[in-house]
């Protein structure tokens, strides 16, 4: 595993708690490093997990060696499966990218939370897995815990998907949320979001539909076989959505949301949602709506960001380790 | 196939018209036999899919014989899948119950989307396919083309489920929809809802949550490990809701909804549910929330019934024939 962050943490809270479910899929199954900025913790007989679940830095780790890099670590490791945590760089994805390309060449499978990776390389690193025989899964770069490359793969199986929309960011709906309940302006909503540290340092990632568009260019590639970059999302934020267009709204019987679309084109704007429709989530959730021949339309709503995230994660460890085990 | 119904004829449709798709998973693919009460179509080279997509009745269909019973066919056919489409009896299960005995007594993996046999006998089934080293799976028997057991075995594959609670009766969501939206009294929205075509000719079965309640025993045992009964679910219908009491609600910010849920007990009952929560779902839509322990809590949307359904029958064959190709 590299990268011991907030995810990267809770993974490994996670690993402990369900050590019994893992050990069920593949007795063997141990986690043999974790890499960090600072060094790295290896043991080739499995790191302590629940040391691992208990400490704040990985340098707390009884086995970790100051200095030893990440991609030393992966090189070394012989370890199966490389997990990817470390944080989004939508520039150039790294560290993540490295990490990822390294990992597949030593033929290893890949899971990664970090969606810079798959934003600016999607289709390089997809190739490189198929030619390499490997597994990349990254069910946690989109909608958090929600399943959503999963739920296409194994749930719609005989489905073709037509057109995907969205919320896709917890934060912006967070602020849309506030003021359509409570009237409040857009910098007043974003401030409240500041405080409660829903935001990045530099929240124009959220509110400029930055991170949403993001992940409009994930589901454009893996779920509709499209090979697009970050430039073809049309993007408009929601820093200009006023009080009074979210209060016409409201009386007319919708909300405004931050919507990111896949179809002819890619686009994340703010729309007008019937409140009686299922995307028509608020707070912090994050939902997914599907068009798919088949089924029809299928909603998933659920947590978007968060510890909960570590649920889509495991699900693309185990799935894995159940398939190659 | 057994079973040439609404849901059979659809299904036979989308064999055909996912041709390709069956192929790719094995290129053997084919339909050999469908059984119905007057007969049965059989080829062991494969029935005419382009034919059985076009026919109303399976008697119009060249390989059809009369008088051969479906269990002969199951017995004859020397298929390696049974899928069972014949209607719900929820008294004995019968006669689903005794195809998919029989099959799997055969060694056939089954896929079935009638609810009887599984709201009757679902240990004893489940105990069987186990014994026969077969797969059984029932998608379709819970909210129609809602992923729900593929969904927490494929998607969730970390998560233990706490609680389940849903919508999971169109009928009945629609009628109380109408209550909701237009004032209506439960006379008139029934009415409505039989003139439209949304009821069985006895709409006791939906409006005293009949169907829900055998929906709550299968979740319960299929994703919670029990081993419940159908008489083991409280069980109140919606035929006392009154207008008034879907108007004070509403004033108050909620909606009216019958909700089947799984947790300590078992329960279908009217209940609030604020309008701004993921569950609140209107017209014929089916929900289903799931408070996982990673996950936290997850809402899926759709169609619970119509020839959706067949979305889920497909996955189930589909996830069968790639793990035994």
């Amino acid at each position: 595993m590299i990268g011991f962050g907030f995810i990267g943490r809770h993974l490994a809270q996670a690993l402990y708690v369900k050590r019994d479910v893992l050990k069920k899929v593949d007795k063997g199954f141990k986690l043999v490093g974790v890499g960090e900025i600072d060094g790295c913790a290896y043991n080739e007989k499995g790191l302590n997990l629940e040391e691992l679940a208990s400490i704040k830095k990985l340098s707390g780790c009884k086995d970790f060696s100051k200095g030893k890099t990440s991609v030393e670590l992966i090189e070394d490791s012989g370890a199966d499966i490389m997990i990817e945590t470390t944080p989004t760089n939508i520039k150039d994805g790294q560290p993540g990218l490295t990490h990822i390309e390294k990992a597949l060449e030593e033929g290893m499978h890949v899971v990664t939370s970090n969606k810079g990776p798959m934003v600016v390389a999607f289709k390089k690193l997809t190739d490189l897995a198929k030619k390499k025989a490997c597994e990349l899964r990254y069910e946690a770069t989109v909608a958090g815990a929600l399943p959503v490359f999963s739920l296409v793969r194994d749930c719609l199986r005989g489905d073709k998907i037509l057109k995907i929309s969205g919320i896709l960011n917890g934060t912006s709906n967070y602020i849309l949320s506030r003021m359509y309940f409570e009237g409040m302006s857009f910098e007043l909503a974003l401030r409240e979001a500041q405080e409660r540290g829903f935001t990045e340092a530099d929240p124009s990632y959220d509110i400029e539909g930055i991170d949403p568009a993001c992940k409009v260019v994930i589901l454009a590639n893996a779920l509709m076989d499209r090979n697009v970059k970050f430039e073809d999302v049309e993007r408009i934020g929601i820093r200009r959505v006023t009080p009074e267009a979210v209060n016409l709204a409201k009386r007319a019987g919708y909300a405004i949301k931050l919507i990111g679309t896949v179809d002819e084109t890619l686009e994340v704007a703010p729309k007008l949602i019937l409140e009686n429709h299922p995307l028509c989530v608020h707070g912090t959730l994050n939902a997914l709506h599907l068009e798919a021949d088949l089924a029809g339309e299928i909603t998933v709503i659920g947590y978007g960001a968060g510890k909960e995230t570590v649920s889509a994660i495991m699900n693309d460890i185990i799935s894995i380790v159940k398939t190659s085990a």
